[in-house]
């Protein structure tokens, strides 16, 4: 990713301080770019709770080094199988929804109860390896799935005679959503790369509204052309003939092919269903489960804060950071923060290994080791 | 309308000023009770183009007024035809979605070319008269509505066992939409006072808030229990049967049984189709549109300035109103006030006729003279 010219990850260790981890902070986007040190196992889990750090590949990534940090950080702790199990509990509840958090954190697990007999620094350099491995592979998964979308979008593109590719995004599954590229739009990116014309549409997402202050902020970082949207105006768009195809990300994928992702993307995809409009989701490996099937009724589906809708944060006219309430002070709100579309929904899925449909055949086709 | 006790109507001439008329400021809610005096037909323009007033059947009565103040308000005009048709003009510019705004308009501009012979004041008395029937007609449509839903949320009170019967609304339809009563709301009102248990999911309704700063507000006002939710959270809701019916209003239906209605129904119509939850729209009569039949291709759908997508206000922890910016400083945005919901998806129309199908062969059921 590219920010002012530079090239940064959301997350790396710190340049000769090899107990402190750095990270973006994405709660001060759209307005500040901050970076911030998380330099144990309390501060990581604290980062993916309050979402300082968010995305599936990001959560995954951030709990991988958290869990280096538990036993290798500013403040260590015995490495051993009690106090591994306890940090990668607290570290798995902080947020239940995206399974790239379990499957890194269990990674870490395995990594470190192999390593007993070696001394605490090989035992520091494995985890770490092990960290930066878990972080490569999110990259580089994510930069496959650019050039397998990046055939998707072509193909529009040239039935569209080179006229500019519409295509709507909800929330974001960008380079901030994942250690870098993204899901969801490093296919955007490899087809702008190419200098095919493509332009978004941005959904809001409120509650938390990080389509308004993450994937528009990234996309003009990379020069791509979008328009921010209410999370309400996608059906009218699609009804008029004015998108092409929508890609979401994804925070757990189940072997029927059931997708958790932000809560409203369900809307989406039922729209496009009725509006012959290809509706893909993009995901590194990482995110399938494939231990469920039924995503309606097995995926845990995490309810937030309810001031997260009674308060919307921006930039007020002195351009100091403010949080207004939006509602009656005695109104009640309810805040489920995803919603799971099932897979008859959507057209395919975009993973690092190719585009399979999107039910149990199609997925196993890619995934043969789970079939 | 109950407004901490008192009654109220959204609408009314000012007592012993009868070039006054007065309105609830609905910009100011909820944090502000206001009463705003429009004095003249620019007044009342303005009250319209820029939402100090809202919501089909009260956008009617206001122009109703705005016709009366234009030639009998504080700043007189001379009631010639010329004047008059400037008038009309005027006020239909103002917002060109809702088709009671131009029903309620020629209404006046035929009762006051008809009184050519009059004397000023005869012509003023009659022109008064019109104008408070548009409002009475449109409260006691409303109160009729109410009367016929309530049949709808009865049935299914007494299908659930007296159990809470849960009703998804978009934007705000209700009192504050009209001159009394509402449409969508109305009868979950009746059914309330009835003593049947209702609980009501109040789509936020992004750009404007309509729902969390004007439905929130008067349904706790009447006592009704309700939750503020996301915009995006009504398809998981009705995915996990929490909705039993969903009620909107509309800003205009034609002949087919297509409706405009505030942007974002048609994806709570299409997610309600797929999850067999009827879909309600309720309507005074002035809300059809008999000379059109696709509403898709016909209706005129408003694009209003994008800064609405750009900002939100609310009330910062001071206690003041105050905008905030929620996207980065350069980021565009596109911001449609209305979509349409083909008729397909609709399960029945509620006005104070009764309740028919929703296509031509119901609508004109209950509307033989338009057959």
């Amino acid at each position: 990713m590219n920010i002012d010219g530079s090239h940064y990850r959301t997350i790396w260790l710190k340049e000769g301080s090899p107990d402190t981890v750095q990270i973006i902070n994405q709660k001060a986007l759209p307005f500040k770019f901050e970076i911030l040190d998380l330099r144990s196992l309390e501060d990581t889990a604290k980062a993916i709770k309050d979402m300082y750090v968010r995305g599936a590949g990001l959560i995954g990534a951030s709990a991988a080094f958290g869990m280096y940090l538990a036993f290798f950080g500013a403040k260590e702790n015995p490495c051993n199988k009690e106090n591994i199990d306890k940090a990668a509990l607290l570290l798995k509840n902080t947020r239940p929804t995206a399974i790239n958090l379990s499957w890194a954190v269990d990674r870490m697990v395995s990594c470190l109860l192999k390593k007993e007999e070696m001394t605490p620094e090989q035992k520091r350099e494995a985890a770490l390896k092990q960290a930066q491995e878990i972080a490569d592979e999110d990259a580089e998964s994510c930069r496959q799935i650019g050039l397998h979308g990046l055939d998707i979008i072509k193909q529009i593109s040239k039935k569209k005679k080179g006229e500019t590719v519409n295509i709507l995004t909800h929330c974001n599954a960008g380079w901030l959503a994942f250690v870098d590229y993204g899901s969801a739009l490093s296919p955007v990116y490899a087809a702008f790369d190419q200098g095919i014309k493509v332009h978004l549409w941005v959904d809001e997402t409120r509650p938390r509204n990080q389509g308004a202050s993450l994937t528009a902020w990234e996309l003009a970082q990379h020069g791509v052309s979008c328009d921010l949207i209410p999370d309400n105006a996608g059906g009218h768009l699609m009804q008029r003939g004015m998108v092409d195809l929508v890609i979401t990300g994804a925070d757990r994928v189940t072997r029927n092919g059931d997708a958790a992702n932000k809560i409203g993307t369900y809307l989406k995809a039922v729209a496009a269903k009725e509006n012959d409009i290809p509706f893909y989701i993009a995901l590194p490996s990482s995110t399938f489960d494939f231990k469920m099937k039924d995503g309606v009724k097995e995926i845990p589906i995490e309810e937030r804060d309810s001031s997260e809708v009674r308060y919307v944060e921006g930039k007020n006219s002195e351009g100091k950071i403010e949080t207004v309430q939006i509602c009656p002070d005695k109104t009640t709100a309810r805040n489920w923060g995803f919603d799971v579309t099932p897979a008859k929904y959507i057209t395919s899925f975009i993973s690092e290994r190719g585009i399979c449909q999107a039910d149990e055949k199609g997925i196993i086709s890619l995934y043969p080791e789970f079939g």
